[in-house]
């Protein structure tokens, strides 16, 4: 029985870290990045390293792509010199950049068109967890593609959610938590700062509020960012940006209003407005900070 | 030693369930409201009940507020024929109705000119806990405020949070809590409206998200009433158009923005005009379903 053939484009920390879970679980990996910086890191993971995708895929069963969006995913699959036409046959795509559900079930059937199977898999989890093989994977699509992908998912994740058996459920499902994960951040952002402006000691209004029901995973993960005044991006204010966005697009679309996101989405906004863009999404604190004078702890040293 | 003499106004779901706590534990109880059904049912209990307020707390070395507001809590221990006055020297003012800090200094003061102790004492945890004496008490006041108000405190919590030693500083902390909270309804309820117009199937989205970085208190304890359709209080809707409406008017007085909570608010106060202000606060999810035609679960029968 020979190794499955695993492809990865988009070598960030979270495509970067599943190439890892795979090399470790025994899969041959191959790689592929605009960055001369992160395809060098995977070869010294012990992977295969490409400049282009298509190079990279050539006859992978397997074929990842963890790049920012929709349109990036088409332009690396199905672009000029696109990697999907590369695969062996038979063999599957696992699109996990957050997407809109309408734009994965395009990308599924250009891709079935092609003789190859679709999963349509978003992740949730960070780069620690990615690294590790514990993802969290929210995926849907085919029977067919589900096996095509088992060695890979199975290398990658602790938890993998078998939403369906078509392209768009995964997507749909990463795009709910997304609402909420990017709402609960603004939330939490604007309750520091507002016990901050209020005088409380901050320290114990994180210990208060995280065995309390204002509670959120997120206030209890991004917190302490604020409290040690590290805004170093571990997920950066432009992710919400992104995803904020595109559940504002799925609401258009679908004539269905959502208030609180959209203002969440105003407030990450104004963050990246302000130059915090690529910092920590618990920027939103500063920028808060910086228009009403508060002061926040500044970094330790 | 002869038993600590307790008096309670307020016999809600939260008052009687401090009330009976302190039963439990051997305190004399006597209590009051305007409701006789709630008289009677502190009567049955084992407490004395009483009309009045100033009856109720003749003599008592601890009277415990549980009203609605600031408004309310003044009325009844500062009003004609006032509870306040009636206490024992030395006595404590627990005062736990949610409030602004602001308020809660004012009603100090007045209750240290007439030689009293005041703690800022507002609650969390909801009737069941009160009535098991498991709240969470977020308490602020002089030294002797908390000696005094020791037994009932005991009694009635499981975590008593000792903030600072001057009434506003416990207040501040259930107002940074409520707008967690609120905020963490509405994202909820938004995110649950529109995983239902994605055709998603509810009760996964709410197992997945649960185990995801989407994840709030307040979602994982609301959501279940939206999955039976079942919109009985556990808690009112009003108690969110009241509470944010409380943090909303901090922000103006400290002028002090925060759009995410302002925006939560109007998500309440549109299924209070909706006709559902007496509902659970899980409601928010119907009034979007009645706006936007989708379908949620209906009542169990």
């Amino acid at each position: 029985m020979t190794a499955t053939k695993a492809c990865v484009i988009g070598l960030g920390s979270m495509g970067l870290g599943m190439a890892q879970s795979m090399l470790r679980k025994g899969l041959e990996v191959a790689g592929a990045d605009l960055n001369p910086a992160a395809v060098k890191r995977l070869e010294e993971a012990g992977g295969r390293g490409f400049a282009s995708g298509a190079e990279a895929a050539s006859d992978a069963d397997v074929l990842l792509t963890v790049v920012v969006n929709a349109a990036q995913t088409d332009a690396v699959l199905f672009g000029g010199n696109g990697a999907a036409a590369r695969l062996r046959k038979g063999g599957v795509i696992i699109s996990s950049a957050t997407m809109a559900p309408a734009e994965a079930r395009k990308l599924a059937a250009k891709t079935e068109a092609l003789g190859l199977h679709y999963l349509d898999a978003p992740i949730s989890g960070g780069a620690v967890k990615a690294a590790a093989g514990h993802l969290t994977i929210m995926a849907s699509g085919t029977a067919d593609a589900f096996a095509a992908a088992r060695p890979a998912l199975d290398a990658m994740a602790a938890t993998i959610y078998e939403l369906g058996n078509e392209a768009g459920i995964g997507a749909s499902f990463k795009m709910v938590n997304q609402l909420l994960a990017g709402v609960h951040i603004a939330a939490a952002c604007e309750a520091m700062t507002f016990a901050a402006k209020l005088g409380l000691d901050l320290p114990t209004v994180y210990k208060v509020i995280t065995a309390s029901a204002g509670n959120s995973w997120m206030f209890e993960n991004r917190v302490p960012h604020i409290l040690d005044g590290d805004y170093s991006p571990r997920s950066a204010v432009e992710i919400f940006t992104k995803d904020l966005g595109i559940v504002g697009d799925m609401g258009r679309d679908e004539k269905f209003p959502m208030p609180v996101a959209a203002t969440a989405l105003q407030m990450f906004l104004m963050t990246a407005a302000a130059g915090m863009g690529k910092d920590d999404d618990a920027s939103v604190a500063r920028m808060i900070a910086k228009i009403t004078g508060i002061e926040l702890p500044k970094p330790q040293v």
